[in-house]
């Protein structure tokens, strides 16, 4: 399999299962409906496992972030990165499609706009973009840097990926209050262009203005973190 | 111990205790009554787990579109097939039996039947034929290719079960908010006759007409994995 | 150390960790107050997690009924039988002694008695000795055989333990609602004992006609599993 | 890397993570608001082993507590005491003021002075001094008894960790109800200086009074947890 298919599988997986809660905890009759934070989180957490089982061919990057901040330090080729991160994109705008239909009878009977667009993207709880960036900063600086430290450790063959996992629960519940966690320019901007293109009954805009934000700050904080641990521990 | 035995007793501790878990959320009484759709998946993918413990002479497949699924794609000899399918249609009856035992005071206080059939088996949020056998297609895929995905992992003794424990605790999590997540041919069809054959207090019909969506959906969903994933990772 | 130690601590770890999560959901002012059964029942099992690393030197049982199983079918000499059950007894006493203690300014404020006595033993849902007595023999039979099951399965080292907690996790969101899952002698009868001596502040009767349950239940449901087992699989 | 700056990274992102689920949980307008104590004992479990992964060349002690524990029985030259102490109390303050930021536009439409202080450090449910101590006693006694039994485990390279995070959530769900569980001097002093010192709007006092109960606690409670286990089980 080729790294650019399995980064797009991989992506694809993760959203479907990431933006799947989501709509499963925000839609209309569902059986998930209103389950909570922890189910929100737990399922982001598995949704990256899931997706890391299935890149394993590709390192399993799943996050043009990741990507960048491992190309700065030397660990993929640059020739390399269009390819993942066109990959991720693309997984992840394929993956929010298979969220529309999976929960296809559940979108008529939702009637906030916001909450459907909520399926899809980030949408941060008070809106101050300076302070919505650098928490996103802060996010992803801890997802970047503690997935290099959990690379360093000397883990059985399979127990990196579940601390990945337990990582990406653990940053969602603890961080994710202020923006949602995007944490990841596809996670965030791959959804967001499905719900401005999809048919989704009484869905509203899909609020370009602030999908810089979750890019922005996950390459910045990707990127600071790369260069920490590298000057740190590298 | 033989393999049907072994899928007979697997997919009966699965059934007692994911059939279990609903009973003790929604019967009357119960001490998890109303503990929500985490414990609900939680305990669901537990289940699974155990069911693995218990059925590892046969590969614990606890699912007839799994058995299906294998055995189009050569990893099981079709001579297997039947008998199989037969032991894991059985052990769901029988875990299903069990659940109507262990919660036997808790029928007669429970008021609503449809409460009663959703203990044994799966009821669509909204009906509608073709999405729900959608998200079955869906949902079964996504077993199926990371269950393959997760066995070609080189992973240490003992994680591959727990990953595929993981893997079900998110499907339910994140699509199982339309149709309660069948995904098994077997378990929503062995409880549907229990529910239709025991003495339940006040239950009303078992809801036939719905019967053939998570069996034509799991199979549909878990061939289209099995051949997409050795059409690209086999 | 000695393996009458060893039991001793490990479960008295276990109770200390297991009733106090129940102090912790039901005492008034406590700041896990009405946290749920997602929490009583996950801190059951991690409360078992940490017994067996307590009492790995003698093999972690915890629980008069496993002793008897495990002395059943020839893998415990029965010499050590009676010394190990008192250890189980004492530790579990012990153990809620430190409940108790640690949740010491919250009894008084706490009105209703039952709600004390609940967080030393088990109470059922709806009292009904044949039925109550029915529920905890299967739940232990599933205790007994998984147990049984998960040690012969090749895990990697450390793994088993996690499998076991996993396993009284999903025992008790399953089967649990009809008892609250005694399925150990010394975990009710312990505490129970340590209820009717301690100077609880307007504690209510310690419900001995209920105390045979519990013991009688899961002794039937461990030697009913045990010889399962090893007629199906040793 | 340095043992020192290990010490103070890992116990940052412990703090930042652990305090991080407090402020998702309390301040006004968080996606996390109200997700209650299962969410708060996981994340708070998880943030201990994400501080293990990080400080994995100091032997991820993150705890002063620790430190004297492991100095008093021989396992940290006394002279890197002082060196290790400081660095969790620098790195706990930082983590804090992470969280301060993290949060930022949260502070100001949160009202009660109580609840922001709650963010930072413990607070008693019930105050009466002796009890607090007691149970900080116990809570840290279990957790370095354990601490030393998971070390004794014959566990797989990387489970250790995992059975420390489950333990720090067992813990928290079963000892932390009336204290809020400090078994730090670190994670509770270094929070309440940053609140002190930091321009939050609308704070009141730190509650200094408070402050020696979680110190004097957990250094009693690992002092005596370390000499028993070395009487035992050394």
């Amino acid at each position: 399999m080729s790294v650019y298919l399995s980064e797009f599988l991989g992506t694809m997986i993760m959203i479907l299962l990431g933006d799947g809660v989501v709509a499963g905890v925000l839609l209309k009759d569902s059986k998930a409906k209103d389950a909570g934070w922890s189910v929100i989180t737990w399922a982001w957490g598995l949704a990256v496992l899931m997706g890391i089982y299935v890149a394993a061919a590709s390192g399993a990057h799943l996050n043009p972030a990741i990507t960048l901040a491992m190309a700065s330090i030397g660990k993929l080729s640059w020739a390399l990165v269009p390819g993942y991160m066109a990959a991720q994109f693309a997984g992840a705008f394929t993956g929010a499609v298979l969220v529309y239909l999976t929960y296809l009878p559940h979108w008529a009977g939702t009637v906030d706009p916001k909450v459907k667009l909520g399926v899809f993207c980030t949408i941060p709880a008070v809106r101050s973009l300076p302070s919505n960036i650098l928490t996103e900063v802060i996010g992803t600086f801890v997802l970047v840097y503690c997935v290099l430290a959990i690379g360093s450790n000397n883990l059985s063959a399979g127990l990196a990926p579940i601390g990945v996992a337990l990582l990406v629960v653990v940053i969602g519940m603890s961080l994710g209050g202020p923006t949602g966690y995007g944490i990841n320019p596809a996670r965030d901007f791959g959804p967001r262009l499905a719900h401005a293109l999809l048919p989704i009954p009484g869905k509203g805009g899909s609020d370009w203005g602030y999908a810089p934000v979750p890019i922005v700050g996950s390459v910045i904080g990707a990127l600071l973190a790369a260069f920490t641990y590298r000057a740190i521990a590298g």
